[in-house]
C-alpha cells in the first residue's frame, strides 16, 4: 500500500495528527476506527484502573511510534492499525509485572515487538485477504509470557502468575445464577476485550462502539449475550461468566462478523451468531491446550474463530465477503453495496 | 469454482441426488468418489457397530445440509467432498458421550463446523494446489474434545477420557506377536479408519474400495502391511499393532500418494511407502505431542504426512503431480496421463 | 527453478562435484555457499567430537543424495541448500541414540526426511520469498524425537533423555559471572549453532565465515554477544550463557538480518540486533512451550524470529529485502544494490 518512507511519515505528522493515529488505534480493539470511539474506551479504561489507562496510552504510543520508525504505509497508521495490538499487549503485561521499571521496559519492548507482528501478520495473510485481526497482540503476548517464566531476573517482579498444569474434566459447581449476574457479565463482556471489568466501564465501552457505529454495537451487545448463553448451556462456572469472560470473545466476532467483514444480511447475521457461538467452544479448547503452558486463551478465540469464518468466504456464496481495506462501519459497507465487492481496490475509508 | 448461490443448490437436488451426495461422502473418508463404495463403507461400519453406522449418517447428512445452506459449489457437494469430515467427526464424538440427546445436539453442531472448516481450509491451501484430506475432521474434533474438559455441563454424559499425562518414555512389553495378530491387525486398518475394528469390517471396507479402484484397493493393502511392519520394527504394543491402530493412517497415505495426486510410477510408489513409514513415526511424534493435553492423534498423521510428501511436489521432478481437482481414481489419472498435468483447469470427474 | 531429471542430475555430478555440494552443505549451516567455509566447519565439529564429525557428514550426505533422487532442481542442490538440514538433524540425533546400528539406521532415514521437509517448507513459503533457513532440521528433529519417546524397542539405545515437564517460573541462582564465562560463552555461541562446544571450535569455525564473507563473520560476533547480554540481563543461568546456549540462535539471526536478507544498512543493522534480541526472549518462550513434551529448541528460536523480521518486509519499507535466490554474502549484495531489488527473477550466485 504505496512506498511513503520514514522521513515523510515523521514530516508530515504533527503531534496532534499522531495523537489522532493513537486514539484511533485504541478504537481500533473493538475494530472502530474513530478517535471519539478510542478517547471514550480509554476513560473507560481509567474508571476500571488508571494505572492500566496510563500503560494503554504507553502501549499505543511505542507501537505507533515504532511502525512510524519502520516505515509502515501512513494510511494504516492513521487507521490505527498499528495501534491496538500495542494497546492490548501493554495492559496485559501489567497484570503479570509489579508496576516499576521493569515493567516499562518491558511494555516499551513488547509493544514494539506487537508491531513488527503486525507487519508480519498482516502480510502473511495479505494474499487471503483476511485480515490479521488481534492476532499479533495474541503472539507478542504469549511470547513474552512464556518467556517470563524463564527469564529469574524478573522473578522478584512477578505478581501473577498461571501455574501450567495438566488440563482435566471439569465438574459441575454448585453456585447458582442470579439476575444480577447476567447484568455484571453483560457489561463485563465489553470491558474485558480491555482486560478491564465494571459495569460503568463496560457502559462507557459500549457508548464509545455506539458513536461510530449502531450497527456495531447492536452486534457487540448481541455478542455479549450469544457468549454468557452458550458459556451457561455448556456448564461454565458462574463466576466466569458474571466476570464476562465467557463473553468478551464472542463481542468481538460478532463485531466483525456483523456486518464488518460480511455485508450484513439475514443470513451473515445468522452465521455471526454461529460465530459467536463457536467462539465459546473455542475459548474451552484454547483453555485445555493452554493449560500445561500456563499461558492465557487472550483473544485467541476470537481471532481463531473469526479466521475459520472469514477463511472460508469464498466458498461461502450464500455471504458477501468485504476486502479488509474496504470495510468501513457496516452502515458504510451497506451503502456502498450497490458498487462491486469483489473489487480488490482499496477504499479509501472516508469518515 | 461457479457461483451457484444456495437456493439453486437446494432446488436442483431431489432427495435422490442427496441421499447420493451422501453416501460419496461416506466413501470420500478414503478418496474414494463412488455411492456403491460408500454404501459398503456403511455396511461395515454398521456390521462393527449400528449406533456408529446410525451416527455416521447424521454426520454426514448435517454436514452436507450445512454446505448446501452456505452455498458451497455443487461439484464439490456432488462429489461428496462436504461430507466425509462430518461422517469422521459424528462417529468419533460418539465414544466420548453417552449416547443421548446431548450427543445428538453436540453431533449436530461439530458437523456444521466441520462443514465450514472445510471451506476453510481448503481456500487457505487452493494456492499450493494441495487437498485439505481429513483436516477438517482433525481440527473440529480437537476442538470439540479439547473443549469437552471444559464444559461442566457435559460430565454426565462423558463415557470416555484421554487423561492429559506428561508423555514418558516407552519400554518394551513382553507380549508376543502371534501370526493372527498379523490377519487381524491388517484388517483392523481399514476399519480403524472409521474408527471400527472387526475383520469382516475390515473385509467389506476393502471390498469397498476395490469396486471403485484396484490400485487404490492394493495401495490400502500395501498400506496396511507396511504400518504394521514399521510399528512391529519401531517396538509399538502388540495390542495396538493387533488392533490397526497403527496402520489406519498408513493405509490413507498410501492411497493418496499411490496413484492419486502422483502418477502412479516405480518412483512415486516407493515414495507412497515412504510416505506410510514416516506416518507411523508421525504417529509416534504426535502421540507424545498430545499427551499434556488429553486429545487423540486420529488421522492427522495421515495428513501431516501427505501434506509434507505433497507439498514438496514441485521440486521434486522425479514424480507428477496431479491437480486435486483433476485427481480422478489412479486409473484414470494414467489414462489421461498423455494430456499436459501443469494444467491448472479442473476436469470434470467422470464417472 | 527448472526442470532437470534425477537422471541428468546424476550424469553431471562426479565424485568431485558430489563432495563439493556435501561441502557447500556444510557450509549453509551458517547460511554460507563456500565448500571452505564448510570444511572448516567440519574440522571444528571434529575438535569438539570426530563422532559428530562423522555423522555430520554422513547426514549431508544422505540429505544430498536423497534430493538428487527425488530431483530437486540442480542449482538448489550445487548451493547445498539440500545438505545442511541433514548435517544438524545427524548431529543432533547422536546425542539421543547409542552409537551402533540403530543409531545409523536412524539417521539415514532421518537425514532423507530432512530433504523431503526441505523441498516441503521451501515450496510452502515461496510464494512470500522468505528462505525455510533451518525450519526443516528443526522439524525432522522434532518429529524424530517426539516419535522416539514412543518406540519402545529403541529404549534400550537411548542415551539422553529429555524429561516432559510442567514448565515453572525460574528464580535467579546464586552462582557469579566471570570473565572468563563471557570468553567461553562467546566462542560457544559459534560451536553451539553445530551442537558443539570449545573455544577452538569456536574460533574455527568463526574462520570459516570469515573465509566466506567478513560482514557475516561481524555479524555472528555481534549475535554471539547480543545473545550472551541479553541472556544476562534476564538472568539466564550462568553455565547456558558460558555454554553459548543463548548465543546461537542469536549468532544466526544477525548473519540472516545482518545484509544477508536485508541490504545492510545502520537501520538494518539496529533491526538485526533487535532481532538478536527478540531472538533470546523466544528462546525462552519455547523452552516453556515445549517442557511438556519433552523437546530441546535447537534453532526454532532463529527460524521464528527470521521469519517475523523477514515477512514483515513489505510494510517495513525502511528497509531493503533482498529475494533468497538473489542473496549472496552481504558485500555481494551491496555490490549489487544499483539494479533493481524488487526483481524476482534469481541471479546466479557468483563465486
Amino acid at each position: 500500500m504505496g512506498g511513503h518512507g520514514a522521513g515523510a511519515a515523521l514530516r508530515a505528522s504533527s503531534v496532534g495528527s499522531f495523537a489522532e493515529w493513537v486514539l484511533r488505534g485504541i478504537g481500533q480493539v473493538f475494530l472502530q476506527n474513530n478517535p471519539l470511539t478510542g478517547a471514550l474506551f480509554l476513560l473507560g479504561i481509567s474508571l476500571s484502573s488508571w494505572v492500566a489507562g496510563v500503560f494503554a496510552v504507553i502501549g499505543t504510543v511505542c507501537a505507533t511510534g515504532t511502525a512510524m520508525l519502520l516505515g509502515v504505509p501512513r494510511d494504516s497508521l492513521a487507521r490505527g492499525l498499528f495501534g491496538f495490538n500495542g494497546t492490548l499487549t501493554a495492559i496485559d503485561l501489567t497484570f503479570y509485572l509489579r508496576h516499576d521499571w521493569h515493567l516499562l521496559a518491558f511494555v516499551v519492548l513488547a509493544s514494539a515487538a506487537s508491531s513488527v507482528l503486525t507487519a508480519t501478520l498482516q502480510n502473511f495473510l495479505n494474499s487471503n485477504h483476511v485480515p490479521s485481526l488481534t492476532a499479533a497482540f495474541v503472539a507478542t503476548t504469549w511470547l513474552f509470557l512464556a518467556g517470563l517464566k524463564q527469564f529469574a531476573n524478573l522473578s522478584g517482579s512477578r505478581t501473577a502468575v498461571i501455574r501450567a498444569h495438566l488440563p482435566h474434566e471439569a465438574t459441575p459447581t454448585a453456585a447458582s445464577l442470579h439476575p444480577q449476574d447476567l447484568l455484571t457479565g453483560f457489561f463485563n463482556g465489553f470491558a474485558e476485550v480491555l482486560l478491564q471489568s465494571g459495569v460503568w466501564a463496560g457502559i462507557v465501552i459500549l457508548l464509545g462502539i455506539l458513536v461510530n457505529s449502531r450497527i456495531s454495537a447492536a452486534a457487540a451487545a448481541v455478542g455479549s449475550l450469544v457468549g454468557f448463553g452458550t458459556a451457561w448451556v455448556l456448564g461454565f462456572p458462574v463466576q466466569v461468566m458474571a466476570g464476562g469472560l465467557s463473553g468478551y470473545n464472542s463481542v468481538l466476532t460478532l463485531i466483525a462478523l456483523g456486518g464488518l467483514y460480511y455485508l450484513l444480511s439475514i443470513r451473515s447475521a445468522l452465521f455471526a451468531v454461529f460465530g459467536g457461538i463457536l467462539s465459546v467452544v473455542v475459548s474451552g479448547a484454547l483453555a485445555t491446550v493452554l493449560a500445561p503452558v500456563g499461558l492465557p486463551i487472550v483473544t485467541a478465540p476470537f481471532v481463531v474463530t473469526t479466521w475459520i469464518c472469514l477463511f472460508a468466504a469464498s466458498s461461502l456464496t450464500g455471504l458477501r465477503p468485504i476486502h479488509p481495506d474496504d470495510a468501513g462501519t457496516p452502515e458504510h459497507n451497506l451503502q456502498h453495496a450497490g458498487r462491486t465487492w469483489d473489487s480488490t481496490e482499496p477504499h479509501r475509508f472516508g469518515t
